[in-house]
Order: C-alpha cells, then structure tokens, then sequence
C-alpha cells in the first residue's frame, strides 16, 4: 500500500554519469560508479535511484563465454541450423534459459532469435547473451547470474563510500509483445520497490482501484533507455526525486505467473 | 538514423504538472495544460515533451457513454456473463474494438478482463473503456478517437500561445505480457519520435547494430507513471533536456505487425 507516493513527487530529474571507463572482468565497478557519482557534482540522497546497465555488471563480473571452447550439443546444432547463428552461441543461449519459447528467422531482418525464458525467468531475445560492444569477436556476454544481488551489492557499497541508501536497478533493453521497439526494463533490484500497488485505495471520485499495480521499477528503468542510448557510452543514471514508500522488491516480483497471463 | 541522440541527452528533468483544475467535456484543455506550463516558472524550450494522460484527453473529448443508452448486442451479453461485467459496459468495449483476443474472470482477483485489440490497433484491457476516475457511476470514458490528433491539436495550441515546438505524447497505462503491473505507454504523438533507429550505426567495438530501434515514445510515456501516479492529480508532466533528431512518429509505429511479433 504505498500510494503516497501518488502524493510525493512531482519533479524527477535524470544524469547520465559520464567518465567511466571501459569496463573489464574483474573491475571494481561499485568504486567506478561510486566516483562516476561524486563527479557530477551531486550530493545523491537517499531515495535516489541508481540504473545501471546489465552489460557493465556483466563484464565486472566475468559473465563472458569464449565461444572457441564452446562445444555445441546436437539441439543447439539443430536450432542454429533453423535460425542461421552460429551454433556454439546457440549452446550458450540454451545454457541460459529454462526454454526457448520461438526458434525463427523473421524475413524482415534475416536475423535468427531465440525468444527464451531466462534462468531468472525473464523473456528476451537469446536469453540475454549478447555478442554487442564486445571488443573480441570470440566471445558473448551473459545476463548476471543473480542481478538482484548484483545490484545490492553495488547498493552496499554505494553506501559504504557515500553514506547514502540509493536504490539500484539493473536494467536491459528488450523488445515486447505487441509494440515495436526494445524498452529498457529491470532486471535487478536492490533497496527500491518493484511494484507500487495501489489496490485499495480509491480515486478522487471514491471508486475503489482494484487491479492496479505500477511497474514502478520498469518505468524507472525506461528512463535509463532515455540517457544511456543503446551505444551504451553512458551505462549508468541517477535519478533523484523520485520517492517511495514500502518494502523493497526483487525482479521476480516483475515477472508474471503464467496463470495470471492473459496477455500471453 | 538518429543515433546522435546518444550524444547529446545527459540530463532531463521531468515536472508534474500541478494546479489543472479538474477536466469536464468540452473544456479547453490545451488552454488549461499552457496555464499549467506557465505557472511551473520553467521557460519551456523546443524538443521539450509534454506528456499528457489519455484520461484528461478523453473527457476534454467528451469521449463519455451514459451506459443507460447503451442497448447491449446478443454477444455482449453473452461475453458480460462469461467474465461478471455489466452488459452494457462490455458493449460499449466492442463498439471499441477490432476484435476481442481474451475473455477471462482470473481467480486471482475476481474481476473480469476483456483483451482486446482497439480500433487503433492497441492491444490493452477493455479496449481502454474505464469507469474510475468518473464522479457520475453511469458512464464510462472511451479512449480519444485518434489520439495522434488530439496531441496534435495541444501541441499546435501550445505553439500558438508559448511560441515552442514541444513534443506531445498522450499515456496509458497498460498491463503487458510475461510482466506484472502497468506501465505507461505512448498511445497519441505529436512532433517527437516515436522509435529511433540505431540500424546501421555501429557499437563501440564497431559492430554493426542490425535490430536495435528504441521505443523512445513508450520510455517518454513510462515517466508519466512516476510523477502521475494512478490517482492522477497530475495527469501531465513537462520533459526538459531530452534531446532527438529524426522524423515525428505516430503511435501507429509502435504497434507490431503480427507478422514481425516472435513474442506472441
């Protein structure tokens, strides 16, 4: 029940955090981050809320295959055949999901995808692994295993360095059902709601909202599509204040029961 | 190819707009909207973007159905038994509609839902047809009939009083496939993008980016859901610093064609 936040902001403004450097397996991100920060100037708040691409967090954290030592199994084989990729990536995006929702090779592009469901349960195109921005031709990158606590670790951190509670959101552009065009969404939270959830509350007529939930984390993630483009030179953003009450969420609360699905 | 747009957005401020009085039919709402613009003391600048909530558009319109006129058809009553909604309600939601894709009452909250295509090709809940928000319990408001018009009508009464090109985008708030809660999207557009195209520029690492268009639109439109919130005491917001080159879009260039949706 936060629907205060209704009530609580009415100005919201977003910095794309330039200077950070090409990032590498192993680097300190949080620290780069955290000096990415003090070099706009701003005092960050807590409440603030700190969006951080998925490709960063991933080449901190290693999440890069090499395709060379990469033996394809025989459905990886098969699905590369129906869809034109290279069948060694295909056996990275089948060590990635849970299942392979669509297997094709739209007419329009000439390009195979895979619409996966993640490990994590998201759906996205090739479960996530990317061969995009990569210096090596030889390797994909893979989502975070656990971007929740991806982003609570950098939270922490944060924290540590600044003496501020901001909330972090890991995000990643995907495209959707119905819509053209990619979006970037959360894909890790920490210290920040996922839902806002107004149900129980009434509008200014008095009549009871019954079914509505804002994907709050979502449209704080949109924003990140806004500053950081998909050249990705600025992978990060603070945005400051926005406010919130309520419990802090996970991605998985983002991520729609089947059975409650009537989009699908 | 507006790829600059990477380049150029660092910092954008997003302003809910406070003091609209409540909107009637027939009120003059671009009138209402440049007071509003004018008491936030912010000179609006050109490639500014005013977001607006459909709900305001539509009863400026007069986009209201006094449900005791609607006579419901053989079909509408059959559909209100199947999901426990009023007949006359649900005619209303065809009369809106290309085609109904769900009729379901979800156990989960007992409150039936119609998916349906809208006549402009919108695949949302009920065809957008919404009774919250309305002092008077026998009506319910449609979605604006051509919404990229009615942004273009703001935007065109906002150039002759304010002297600036600003971008208007028209919201709703959606529920999506595979993700929990609503967000805002872009359902009317005027003088902004609705998609900007990365094909054919390349990463940093130069690799050719093949897929990759941004729905800068619906990442605009999501904003609105942080300063608006669903209670809608300020059902439009002014975006300041996100810069865009590139043609205007129409919301129609967000709609997928069936044939390009590996996400269905």
């Amino acid at each position: 029940m936060e629907s205060s936040t209704d009530l609580k902001t009415r100005d919201i403004r977003i910095h794309g955090l330039e200077g950070l450097p090409l990032v590498q397996p192993g680097d300190d991100l949080a620290g780069m981050l955290v000096r990415a920060i003090q070099n706009t100037g701003l005092a960050a708040g807590t409440g603030d809320v700190l969006l951080v691409t998925q490709k960063i967090v991933s080449k901190a954290e290693g999440r890069l295959v090499r395709l060379s030592e990469v033996t394809p199994s025989e459905r990886a084989v098969e699905l590369a055949q129906r869809v034109g990729k290279d069948p060694r990536k295909v056996e990275v995006i089948l060590r990635e999901s849970r299942r392979v929702l669509k297997a094709e090779r739209p007419a329009s592009t000439g390009i195979g995808v895979l619409i996966c469901e993640t490990r994590h349960g998201l759906v996205c195109a090739n479960a996530g692994v990317d061969e995009s921005n990569l210096s090596d031709p030889d390797t994909v990158l893979c989502l975070p295993a656990d971007p929740d606590a991806s982003a609570e670790r950098i939270r922490s951190a944060v924290r540590a360095a600044l003496g501020v509670d901001l909330a972090v959101i890991i995000t990643d552009s995907f495209g959707r059902p119905w819509r053209m065009g990619l979006v970037n969404v959360a894909i890790g939270i920490a210290g920040g709601p996922a839902l806002v959830d107004l149900r129980g509350s009434a509008d200014y007529s008095g009549h009871p909202l019954s079914v509505t939930r804002i994907a709050v984390a979502d449209e704080l993630a949109a924003i990140a599509g806004l500053v950081m483009g998909k050249l990705e030179l600025i992978p990060a953003a603070l945005v400051r204040g926005w406010r919130f009450d309520g419990a802090p969420g996970r991605a998985a609360d983002l991520i729609r029961p089947a059975a409650e699905d009537l989009f699908r």
